[in-house]
């Protein structure tokens, strides 16, 4: 029987264009805050998120690095990849890591330092996420590839250019309250509808910008947080993992993702709950139209509907569901190894009550939903106060 | 409790420069052919061991993209890293993942597609399981590393010229008949001793080649195996996992590689056997010094007595402990990405009794130690007839 598995510690680096710190050094920064706010004075074993670091640094081999520098290397550390899925999934592995018993007290960091290259590499090495030899190859950037998906939302279901806008406006109102993000300004319609284009209809007020940053959590059974931890634990209910063609032009229908869809459904299961039970959700907003899609899929509105959802205030913080209350990838910022384990980090957050003028009231349940590429892998996580 | 795990399937692709095939094809090349030695007719997710094709071939996202290439897009697929380690903690994932009871038959492949570039941003994308920062930006290489741990074995020790010339004759005898070796000829110590100088005192025929390749194998719980599986099942009876300093000038000792030893000790707790139990072994031998440090770490001869055990035969096929039977990386080849499992498919065909001319008589117990960068990751699994 696998062994119930617990948050007990989260930690951030400084987010933004860290010109003065290097990728290991940012990493330390997260994985010691997290070991503090644990409480912590060992840990068993690391998985550490990252999706380009050889491109972006030049370093592969990064588990047995961060071991190293967080003075720990003979530990088991391992290196997860799945494009900007890789924090997500560093969680999953060690959450099967503590469920199966092989290590009880477990960190998991994700990391991204992409500035140490020019604007046209990291491009590149973004770029990376989607299929080199049939798309990259032919030109395409990721921003080409969300606007083709925006255009056929529009198409299909009306969505117009200023709902759009509307959920780069929410999360930067969101963000203007969490002291880590990179772009905490708050903005307007206008400010997005006017900003420089960058791929039709996306502008880049739709966008995510590169970060440099890191995140990491501590994780444990129940049974021995319960014991040792001084803050509420913060249990992992739903874990769903899924994926679908690495190629946009493989799809059926460039409104949907599917391994979203997929994801959700294993998490609920697990879980034992609905859409409904959930008080709030960090989602993959790498581009305003990502956030729209992926809230259709997690069945928080209809299909088709995503668009009106920030518009009329729904998924902003007072609503219904508050979606990225963290300011999201668009605001808080998108390095991109470590989001998947920054939304977990801002759920635990909320989760314990500590999110200050930012916090959801009541929040007893959250979930993430962290994506690779343009939907070519999803890992969703379902989380409760313990 | 955990289940028991099981090795049902096993596949190779074709070994060498394919200049033919790109990433993609290798990787379902050797995943259809595990499949089909399973006999099985689904898969429930994957783990995908690869280094670095960002680098080598500008593709990450590689979990994805290898689920969609062999038709099975939508199951979780996970691709993980330790440098040249990575084929052997994909293993420990999949292991894992059974273990836990995630899934039920799950594929775990290697590859790695190195011939894409030209020999510099090979030898560069190789070095990033370097320390980037410390080692590589001062000049160092592989090669160079691993010189100076032989320098060192030869200073401490007495280890010979000859007797490191006696590790690439073992293998490549091995691999001559292994019909998959990349470089299948005999030599003998004069052709290594008057081959090319790399760095001092490795010659070129001290070195694994570079090599495209991809290994795979599929594993399930021993309970299911019992009742699908035609071939004699080979069990997973013991995993250690350990690193160490990625930096060689961290470490105390240039002789030692603790993570291997640290990782082959948890590995014979787990399986509760010693080495006088294990009838052949699979060892990373990248460099003709690193087979001699590293049966002095898995205790198969004292420390320091590394050296004579090629040139005594007593690691030969017929010897006490046969050791890379397959040829290991030096004649085989080295895929980076891929070696891990490679070394796991070569022990499970000894197993079953099906190496045919380098078959090691009556071998029930097989061990692996799978090794990324100077040493600062090892994998290390035992196997055992089911």
């Amino acid at each position: 029987m696998a062994r119930d598995v617990a948050i007990i510690g989260v930690g951030l680096s400084k987010w933004g264009e860290l010109w003065e710190q290097s990728l290991r050094d940012i990493y330390v920064e997260a994985a010691l805050a997290a070991i503090k706010d644990a409480g912590v004075d060992k840990i068993d074993s690391m998985y550490v998120g990252n999706m380009s670091a050889g491109l972006f640094t030049g370093q592969e081999h990064l588990a047995s690095l961060m071991a190293d520098y967080l003075g720990v290397a003979s530990i088991p550390s391992a290196r997860v990849e799945s494009a900007c899925a890789s924090g997500g999934l560093a969680v999953k592995m060690g959450y099967m890591e503590v469920a199966l018993g092989m290590s009880d007290v477990v960190l998991v960091g994700g990391v991204e330092k992409m500035t140490d290259v020019g604007t046209d590499e990291a491009t590149f090495a973004l770029a990376t996420a989607a299929d080199q030899d049939y798309e990259v190859y032919q030109g395409i950037t990721f921003p080409g590839l969300y606007a083709m998906m925006a255009r056929a939302h529009m198409e299909k279901y009306g969505t117009t250019r200023e709902q759009l806008a509307h959920v780069a406006v929410k999360n930067h109102e969101h963000g203007s309250m969490n002291p880590v993000a990179q772009y905490p300004q708050k903005i307007t319609v206008e400010n997005v509808i006017n900003s420089v284009m960058i791929a039709d209809p996306l502008r880049i007020l739709d966008c995510s910008p590169i970060t440099d940053g890191a995140a990491a959590i501590i994780l444990c059974p129940v049974e021995l947080a319960k014991k040792i931890s001084k803050k509420p634990p913060v249990k992992i209910i739903g874990l769903g993992h899924a994926t679908d063609s690495i190629a946009l032009h493989s799809r059926k229908d460039l409104t949907s993702l599917p391994a979203t869809a997929k994801a959700a459904k294993a998490a609920y299961k697990m879980a034992k709950v609905n859409i409904d039970k959930i008080d709030l959700v960090e989602v993959h907003d790498c581009f305003t139209i990502a956030e729209i899609i992926v809230i259709e899929e997690l069945g928080i509105v209809k299909k088709g509907k995503g668009g009106s959802a920030a518009e009329s205030g729904m998924t902003r913080l007072g609503g219904k569901i508050p979606v990225n209350t963290s300011g999201g990838l668009k605001s808080k910022g998108h390095p991109v190894g470590a989001t998947g384990v920054a939304q977990v980090v801002e759920i635990v957050k909320q989760l314990r009550g500590e999110a200050g003028p930012r916090q959801v009231k009541n929040a007893r349940i959250g979930m993430t939903q962290n994506m690779g590429g343009s939907g070519g892998s999803t890992v969703v996580h379902i989380m409760e106060v313990a």
